[in-house]
């Protein structure tokens, strides 16, 4: 069984509060033993997300549209540097098994669809989208969390539901 | 003054009042003069408008997701060989001037998704989305066109605001 | 039949001896009714070959780095904007059907190794290589040209071979 | 001070004296507490290294050329999923700190020329490459070595000088 690893997508800029929820939702994925994985930078709910990961002890993986290290978050364990800017989008969706959304701009947004796409379940953190994606709720692979325990609790089921 | 490239973008299945629809939008993308741009294979809406195109006398280049031209429409001029799969989604916004989205599925909406983050005006052809876009239509970033002839006349009027 | 695609790699920065020779390439390349591809920059190789196929009224296409047309030779007919920075080297060689090598520095030689991976005749144009690549001279896979004028016809015996 | 990355390259198809040679290697990577990336798949030296580094507890990061893990090494920590095939060669090198290259074909000479274009320290283990290289052994960017322990004291080697 390996180790299940868990996208966080988001804005690059945070209100505190997003940043908050980035943070704890980072902590808790840590301590539920996944790995996190996330966009790398050291801005937003990269950041955040990393921050909480690294505090519990947990690993955390960085996908950077860089070819330096230069703006990547301390917080990684190992940094993969891409330099295909906003290419990299799709390779954290397919690299992950479950992918969080905290609210973000049209980048979390691409992100989103690409996860659909590519059949990943993705769990929107904190905000919700309209009715354009309703067919993905209606066969729950579209799921809402107002918090991060909530939207832990969302990726145990589905982890489990994949694994069945 | 360079020639304008239009992107259009669409399913790889689509019914056949969409398949027409996309003939005759590159029909008329190709009497303008314009470049057209799409996804290279032979198949759906970019098989139909490269068809249109190049039975105006246009010029087609098609960037695909592939490593050969196995599967690319007969039809391009050029064919760029990505072998990125749908990473090639992004070089296909990038690269337009204008992006016309035609009905599909994900990977249409995510190029949508795209080309408004890289600032490009997209003509939604056919179809609509929902308020998740109103920020985007108030600022006449994203229109909506009934036929090709009304997408045609939204990518001029785009084209003149861009080079004003 | 459709229009061969000739690739032409070389260094971003070129001698005036190098220059004058990649823009006789090009002009050589469009007088036999090919279409030229690069990468795209205005500058070196790149902006010598592309001037030189639009002084014969041919065409052009380049496929960039970058995710604009701000650092684009003003030669290009159609701009591949990719923003996978050198990522785009492998596209290039992928979307030709010969590639002529200019001198250049690593990343022409990382091209060179590229397109001899992909199975794609190789003209070296005014350098050479060494013992590594003899398997590949053996069988004339790769080849060398002293000027532009030999390279073309190694291009055309090379698409000859290809198409039968 | 964060773990640094060692990046193995070399065929997928390996020889029986390559194949315990990459083993060997990826065993003293982990036993040096490095982490080691390599293209993540089950096959010559990928899954070699990949299985060293494991039987001695290291961490192990692939970065594959595929959308799933069909193909994958079993031994990864994480696997990196891109679906750009070959062009997953330069982010192997830019997220190394250190390239070993095993011998290989000429995927494996591409990414030794892109790490090098990159300013990475490349160990040649078991094999050389010619004069067109001397450039770079004569200012000690490109070493070489006869064997798995000979490679580690030079990237041992090369870590300091980076680090000083």
């Amino acid at each position: 069984m390996r180790t299940p690893v868990i996208g966080v997508m988001g804005g690059s800029k945070a209100t505190p509060t997003v940043t908050e929820m980035a943070h704890e939702l980072g902590t808790l994925i840590a301590q539920h033993g996944w790995i996190l994985l996330n966009g790398g930078r050291n801005s937003g709910v990269m950041a955040a997300s990393a921050a909480g990961a690294k505090s519990a002890g947990g690993i955390v993986i960085g996908i950077l549209p860089d070819t330096t290290r230069a703006k990547a978050s301390p917080d990684l364990d190992v940094a993969i540097l891409t330099g295909t800017g906003d290419g990299r989008n799709l390779f954290n969706v397919l690299s992950s098994d479950i992918v969080v959304a905290c609210p973000g701009a049209l980048g979390t947004l691409a992100e989103v669809v690409l996860a659909l796409k590519h059949n990943k379940h993705v769990v929107l953190l904190g905000f919700d989208l309209g009715s354009d994606f309703d067919k993905f709720r209606n066969k729950r692979q579209l799921t809402h969390a107002d918090t991060p325990g909530q939207a832990v609790d969302l990726i145990a089921a589905a982890l489990n539901t994949a694994g069945a």
